[in-house]
């Protein structure tokens, strides 16, 4: 690829122009705020200019409800030989190209996961993208061409193509960002109506679990409104869920007890079923370290071994994600009862990690096979 | 304070004695699971005996519905001259311990406002609790010497004091704590039931959203019930905003339109409710920045300008939260027409970064007077 346009010079926008920029690829910037796009030139994303020749591939990089006025008009003057867009949301501009655009086999959508709470090209970074997963939804009309100039732009952007059918995707994201959005919208909505003390007790959880509300009101309402469907399907399901918890909650409110072992039950179901959701989340330390290997090591019964013990293994740069400590158990050496604490790692840390432990005067001992998934409330 | 009793040795009872240790305080562990208590021992947290004499403070370090059997227990004993407890839960423990300890004048609340997914003493740091709010209730009958032991434990510990009534506590978490934790856990529980694609979308957003689920649900549990009637509330609430909200979807979900400009309406008011609400989050960007002072600074029209830009403020050490972008303004030195860039930046921050800039050969001045929250859109 030696010519690329970008359409929209947003926080995606002006990013995807930066990593093409990095490898070489000459960028045409456009935006409908000339001020965008002048900022987007000024940060060496490309040029403001448009494109005497076609190039080779355009990027599409505005709202899901443009994505296909856009693909028209660039379509029509012959601007690009392929065509791919960003937005989140991927059926309702495919449907749109395949019933209205000149040439749909020259279009491909596509949806880089990756984003920022700020937008705008001051937000962009040519590394964004970089080991993002980047879905691409080729429809029935798709050239190989187009789906191959598609993947090239994954490619020198650093991320992992993966493919998928437009309602497929849409249905996922719907669980996975849409409906968490608006969550986290309703719960930094009732902030506002709080009592002065909300703010003294707000802490790290309140500003991760909110965190995604922070994103343009506009962008999000379109994103939103262009995936009305499903994310109204995932909404009554969230709405039946919490129309079960209420009740349970007013049993455990009622003074005396009521139904509350019934509400207690509720409750707690809900929390395990919500850690075990958990584990489906990519890069969670939990997720990560099923399928790990244990090393068991024991510990001297005197204060401060324990500690000395996970500096050590801090200072061999292992991340043990999973640590538990038995205690009682024959310490090996002296002879002693103490401690033995045993760490879930990578499998191939597990044979490094007892060779540096014993040299250092540990009793370490790798337990063969791959560890079960660790009970979540080890 | 010279000895304390730390009861209960899960990841807040440890860091608590970690800390106290740390500062030279004789600190005394218990944990109904034995092996808790020699892990916080081999940490270093102190010894896993009872007191000879009554220690100058315990700490209770249980589930909020356990407290008061504790306080109880523990008084009978003597084991203490003042108790105070990390509950986050204040005033169902309080009511407790006012109608049934030996000494409830002894007794004070207390919620360190820490935490981390991950419970248990090997979780534990004694810097858990630095410049974090630490809540005091003190109840009607909370004696002097009770207030300013638990004074003396929240300087020890590095935190902020922050004193209101265990009541007021306990509205205020329900909505920054408890019913975001439910929430969090309804849709990471919603995750088991999707396609497979889903682990395949799911970005950094969604584990921000759901971190909070993470937590031990027996605790979690307890805490909930613990403050049922609050959570109940607010729980109602938002399933209200949620009644509202399904046929907002529902509408933008019809072909052909529907009242989706109504729908539009209630969405977009909701993420700019969202919006406003994340002001009130302590720590956030966009609320840091409010009050800040402005710096202007031209940038020639050259690609790759703007870039050498932010990469010398960048540098300069400053963390500039809002920049913005002006097209075609006069520039100064050339009389050329060129981009302005306006960054907010903490006041004491603005003049330094003047100078620097302008001795690098930058145009910077400084505008006066604070400057407006910018707008959460910019």
């Amino acid at each position: 690829m030696r010519t690329m346009a970008v359409i929209g010079t947003g926080l995606i926008g002006t990013s995807v122009a930066l990593a093409a920029c990095g490898r070489g690829v000459t960028v045409y910037l456009s935006d409908r705020t000339e001020a965008a796009a002048r900022t987007a030139e000024a940060l060496g994303a490309g040029v403001a200019a448009t494109p005497a020749q076609p190039v080779d591939l355009a990027v599409i990089a505005v709202p899901p409800s443009q994505v296909c006025a856009v693909l028209i008009e660039a379509q029509e003057r012959g601007l690009a030989r392929c065509y791919t867009d960003v937005a989140s949301v991927k059926a309702a501009p495919e449907r749109a190209a395949l019933s209205r655009a000149p040439a749909p086999d020259r279009y491909i959508g596509g949806h880089p996961l990756a984003g920022r709470e700020r937008s705008g090209p001051l937000a962009a970074r040519a590394e964004l993208f970089l080991d993002r997963n980047w879905v691409l939804t080729p429809s029935a009309l798709t050239s190989d061409e187009t789906f191959d100039r598609a993947l090239e732009l994954v490619e020198l952007c650093g991320a992992v193509p993966v493919v998928m059918r437009s309602q497929e995707h849409d249905a996922a994201v719907a669980v996975t960002s849409h409906v968490p959005h608006l969550m986290a919208s309703l719960i930094a909505a009732r902030l506002r109506e709080g009592p002065p003390a909300l703010s003294l007790v707000a802490g790290q959880g309140l500003r991760d679990a909110t965190r995604i509300a922070g994103g343009d009101s506009r962008l999000w309402g379109d994103i939103l409104r262009s995936n009305a469907p499903a994310v109204a399907g995932v909404l009554k399901d969230l709405h039946t869920d919490l129309s079960r918890l209420v009740p349970a909650l007013d049993a455990l409110a009622e003074p005396g007890g009521g139904d509350g072992d019934h509400g207690m039950r509720t409750l707690v179901d809900l929390l395990d079923r919500g850690i075990s959701g958990l584990a489906g989340i990519p890069g969670t330390g939990r997720a990560a370290s099923a399928g790990g290997h244990r090393v068991r090591v024991g510990v001297p019964d005197r204060p401060g071994e324990l500690a000395r013990l996970l500096a050590a293994v801090t200072e061999l740069g292992v991340v043990a994600e999973d640590a538990a400590v038995d205690a009682g158990v024959d310490t090996g050496a002296d002879g002693g009862s103490g401690l033995a604490a045993r760490f879930t790692v990578p499998p191939p840390v597990a044979e490094r990690m007892v060779a540096e432990l014993r040299a250092d005067g540990w009793e370490a001992v790798r337990e063969h096979g791959a560890a079960r998934l660790p009970s979540l409330r080890e």
